[in-house]
């Protein structure tokens, strides 16, 4: 049986553990960090990889720096794009964003601090729990999914796409970028703690390529039907810019067949992994129907 | 003898090799990132990593990964550091800033595949010259050195002390983490990847703070009695702007003796090392008197 609340209580536990005392000065940037950081996330991206770690019967533990790695990537992530120069938001999951709280200049070295912790977990946190050889594999996986080829690029596409008519192309070089390559990074990444082999790996990486545009395209759909207060930003601001989404380019009831699609794909990229997927299987529906 | 231009040549084209055509897209980023890593820097940073690591044998080609990682942090963080919502500079080594060519959301998102690229270099280029193990502790000094902890929290609190009355373990504080922590590393991840033992990496360490400090006062002067095309930036902007300064806190001559006094200190903390050690001393040297 899966104990989800108990898996999340873990994530809380060790990123409480890793962003504590030793780095409680200068205290401003750690209530910056913490701020984001404890901000009510659901930690999907940490639970992927504990999910994927399970298969290959990994310790919760053993995986627990790179899923955190990986989620502090993901917040500074978001605290550099709300920043007035970027996507200029000033709500974050109903809470005023970083920089609203802490101002703009104090908001980017936050979001460098944690991707710098980052890594520095995945080396010192890492060694306890891990061999050498995995933790090298770690952050070159985190690097590559996090750098100018992978989410950074995505966001620089984004940016430069807003107010032009949507193109199918770069759509999915946006999100597959921006959001898909860190999700794919989770789950490979237990694949790599867990010792898989590189087919398995293959497999885990269609896996999560198909949630992760399943996902996206649900985001799009949300952002134009979706709730305000649900969400906690406001509801067609995606629109309102002229970004591209998918309810934009391909109309609502085909965005909506490709996603099912998507998930039925990553389904059956699953199978050789039986019952020990189940949880992996799971979190990824459960995402992708935004019932998590 | 020790040849400089090769030297700097070398780390050069190591540059070029680590930011080149896998990384082109998107196209803007990339320009916006070789930018300022080929802004006419001196490459102090990289030529001590190589110089730490000739004292105990090492080939550059292994010690050329850490040397450009570090690099590529420093680039960063001076990106970040001329963004409006920080210290608002137009101009960096006599050309316009990042943001100023770039835009300021260019600017943020090039800082961030620097450091993103740091890392991910350190383990993907590391690995084809160097053992897991190494690779390991270099991710976790660079980590240390630039995080909230260190490069980072320097910048914090040289910001929140703006418009203040100088106060000598601020002033300290500021110049040993903002700067002082990454010159540490530079010399620290030489001897690591020369095999140094710890009382080794002691003496080197020791070394670099006495460099790093007597460099910081220097910096301080210069930026008083200096000249504005040599340094290619606003003479006096940092007293402008009432930033804590060593000439503003003990006088311009104690200030200078201070310098005198470290450079003494980090020349007796190498005698150990005999010749093999000429490179690293000449280069500490010609940092502090500006002659290189």
């Amino acid at each position: 049986m899966y104990d989800l609340k108990k898996s999340v209580a873990l994530v809380d536990a060790a990123l409480d553990c890793y962003l504590a005392p030793a780095h409680t000065f200068p205290r401003e940037i750690h209530e910056a960090v913490r701020y984001s950081v404890f901000a009510g996330g659901k930690r999907l991206r940490p639970l992927l990889t504990l999910a994927a770690a399970h298969i290959f019967g990994a310790a919760e533990e053993a995986a627990m720096p790179p899923a955190c790695a990986i989620e502090l990537v993901h917040t500074y992530s978001l605290i550099h794009d709300d920043l007035p120069a970027l996507d200029n938001d000033d709500y974050r999951r109903g809470r005023l964003s970083n920089h609203k709280v802490f101002g703009d200049a104090m908001a980017i070295l936050a979001g460098d601090a944690l991707l710098t912790r980052a890594f520095e977990l995945l080396s010192i946190e890492g060694q306890k729990v891990l061999p050498d050889q995995t933790i090298v594999r770690l952050v070159a996986e985190l690097g590559s999914a996090a750098g100018a080829a992978g989410m950074i690029g995505g966001q620089v596409v984004d940016m430069q796409s807003e107010g032009q008519l949507p193109n199918a192309e770069t759509l999915e070089y946006i999100h597959r970028h921006k959001t898909g390559m860190l999700f794919t990074c989770c789950i490979r990444s237990g694949g790599i703690v867990g010792g898989a082999s590189s087919s398995q790996i293959k497999r885990l990486t269609a896996f999560a390529e198909h949630i992760g545009l399943a996902f996206q395209i649900i985001d799009d759909i949300l952002d134009i039907i979706g709730d305000e207060n649900k969400l906690g930003k406001k509801v067609g601001s995606d629109e309102n810019k002229q970004k591209m989404t998918y309810p934009a380019l391909y109309g609502m009831e085909q965005a909506k067949r490709k996603a099912t699609h998507c998930l039925q794909a990553a389904r059956e990229e699953l199978n050789e992994f039986g019952k020990r997927a189940d949880r992996l299987l799971w979190l990824g529906e459960k995402l992708v129907e935004r019932e998590y």
